[in-house]
């Protein structure tokens, strides 16, 4: 696969850090890919680079006016030491959808898939084997022409870096505490919550810090427009399974990143016969189900932690306790379903996983 | 001014622009401010240094998660070769609004403003002195930890850039025709619209971009919420004459950002006896007060062109001629009364001005 780019070795490899205390995005391996995209000429020079500091001009677009996407997938290590991807056509197909609400031009799905598969076949061995271990892989694409002024950028580069990264729930998959946001808004119809792009995070960190001041993991967003309909959870997509139905909300208003977790959570619950509906779902509806003793799951799902179980909600304080704040029987199922297709011990019946 | 800042002087300073083709934003002086955050430690070591690239880890949280804020004011040079800025102290005081919304630990406003005159007297030969003609002055603040997960950066740079720029208008003061923005929005309550944040400007490329498409300088925002209450125009704020009384949107709901230009635009019409309310203000009450022939101007305020004068509106392909699409006398006015006590030719009554 390499063979298609150009390739720089790095000389000087770093000691990798211990596999037992990884953390999350701290560390990252020896190279890097980069490609640039210029006006007229298009994306152009895919190379495969030491992972090393990149010189901006001060005045760089990017800086000023946020004009960037980025993805987030991981690798994961098979027992027999085979190296899997999850649906790594999926990230690279949302980063075009990303590109045309950020004005940016759009990418080859499939030579950056190749590009994927290039630079963690060269910084294979930083794939980490402890269990529930992975290398998360950032693909990311910033404007760089030197101007202030509020346009697109001619110039831009695309590129992909590695972090091996420890396991989410070190002490097994554990339920948390949500706080229902009331004040703040991640996203509006005709906004950029349906993009992975840079300004969403910065806008909801104020919300995540004064929620973990409260004693809380993270928020349930609600929508910009009532504070009534449930959007998603910090930076998952969320399920609510009520009465042996499963809901989640629907992608339509284009506030909410539609996640590939999300999307496989939905086909494997339908596969197993679960009904799920994808619909507007009101934090009244919930808590009311809750009163009605029909609320049975509430969970997140994201690449980071793939299934994240809600425990307790706050909403203006009135507290609900889900599920006595333990895992659910199907939260608990669909995690061990993904994380076994991912680690290659489950069997993948979706075409899901592709080799590097 | 200087003798508080370390400086390190540029040996290769590079020859100056023409000053009849600067352009906006793409020239920058021989030399920049910078000064670090470190969590523990808080601001410190500000500096001047040549004008030059900074290296940043692909990882730096600015690029994936958009931690950032920045400014835009002028230096101004009078006829006698004085240089001048306009409140400065504003936009220092803005940079706090903006990082308080972004969890960005505050600067002190005065040590800034005194970095602002200092790197001003710095690269005074830079200061052009054609007609209308100035030195855009560009703080910013980014976040710097090379971390990739979603929570407030331990560590900043703050920076200012200088960039000379032409006249805004050099055929002199002239109309524009502006798009009503009906699909794509800009900010909403409970986001980070009032804050100067790189993600509000990567929102609203998609909209302008297309009103340029249409044959429209630029959109006019409508409110997130139910698409009715006038916001912005571009990047200014907007005014409204209608039937002698002056009305802007009201700042309350926290989706607009608070303009210099409009606080100085408000402060001078109330000086000169005009009436003005800021208060919601309505696309179908613009639309009727038009009908009703009582919409007499309509303008944008902001740094760059201070007073930009709207000459047609088109709401859902509505088109309205406002003042025959010629510039109106108030505007003109304000237009010139600010400029003059920018450049020093107004005698400034109001304490707006800081010689460096
Ligand atoms: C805002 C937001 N929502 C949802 C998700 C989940 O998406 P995915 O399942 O593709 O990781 C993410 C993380 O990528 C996210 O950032
Ligand atoms: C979104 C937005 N609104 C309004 C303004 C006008 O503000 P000021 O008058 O301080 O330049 C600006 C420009 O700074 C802006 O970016």
């Amino acid at each position: 696969m390499q063979a298609n780019f150009k390739v720089e070795k790095n000389n000087m490899p770093k000691q990798k850090p211990d596999e037992k205390s990884l953390g999350f995005g701290q560390y990252f391996t020896d190279h890097m890919f980069v490609m640039d995209y210029t006006e007229g000429k298009g994306w152009h020079d895919p190379r495969i680079v030491p992972y090393g500091d990149i010189a901006l001009d001060p005045a760089t677009m990017v800086l000023h006016y946020g004009q960037a996407i980025f993805e987030g997938l991981k690798a994961y290590k098979s027992d027999e030491g085979k190296i899997l991807l999850f649906r790594p056509e999926k990230n690279m197909e949302r980063v075009n959808i990303s590109n045309e609400r950020l004005c940016i031009p759009p990418i080859d799905v499939d030579l950056t898939v190749e590009a994927i598969k290039a630079i963690v076949e060269m910084d294979s061995d930083w794939v980490p084997s402890a269990e529930d271990t992975s290398l998360y892989i950032r693909p990311f694409i910033i404007s760089t022409d030197p101007f202030l002024g509020v346009r697109p950028s001619f110039t831009y580069k695309f590129m992909i870096i590695l972090s091996p990264v420890g396991a989410y729930y070190p002490e097994g998959i554990n339920p948390v505490k949500i706080y229902v946001e009331n004040n703040y808004v991640r996203a509006v119809k005709g906004g950029v919550g349906y993009a992975k792009t840079p300004g969403n995070y910065a806008a909801s960190l104020k919300a995540q810090m004064e929620a973990q001041a409260k004693g809380y993991t993270q928020v349930l967003w609600l929508d910009g427009l009532e504070k009534r309909y449930i959007e998603e959870v910090g930076t998952m997509n969320v399920f609510f399974k009520i009465d042996g139905e499963v809901i989640t909300p629907t992608l339509e208003d284009g506030s909410i990143l539609g996640g590939i977790t999300r999307e496989s959570t939905i086909q494997l619950l339908r596969h197993w016969g679960v009904k799920v509906t994808e619909r507007r779902i009101s934090i009244e509806e919930i808590y009311q189900a809750h009163e009605d003793q029909k609320l049975e799951e509430a969970f997140g799902t994201g690449t980071a932690a793939v299934i994240s179980p809600i425990g307790e909600l706050n909403w203006n304080e009135k507290i609900i306790k889900i599920n006595d704040g333990k895992t659910g029987e199907l939260s608990k199922k669909i995690y061990e379903t993904i994380t076994g297709i991912q680690y290659g011990k489950v069997k993948d019946e979706f075409g899901w996983i592709q080799e590097v």
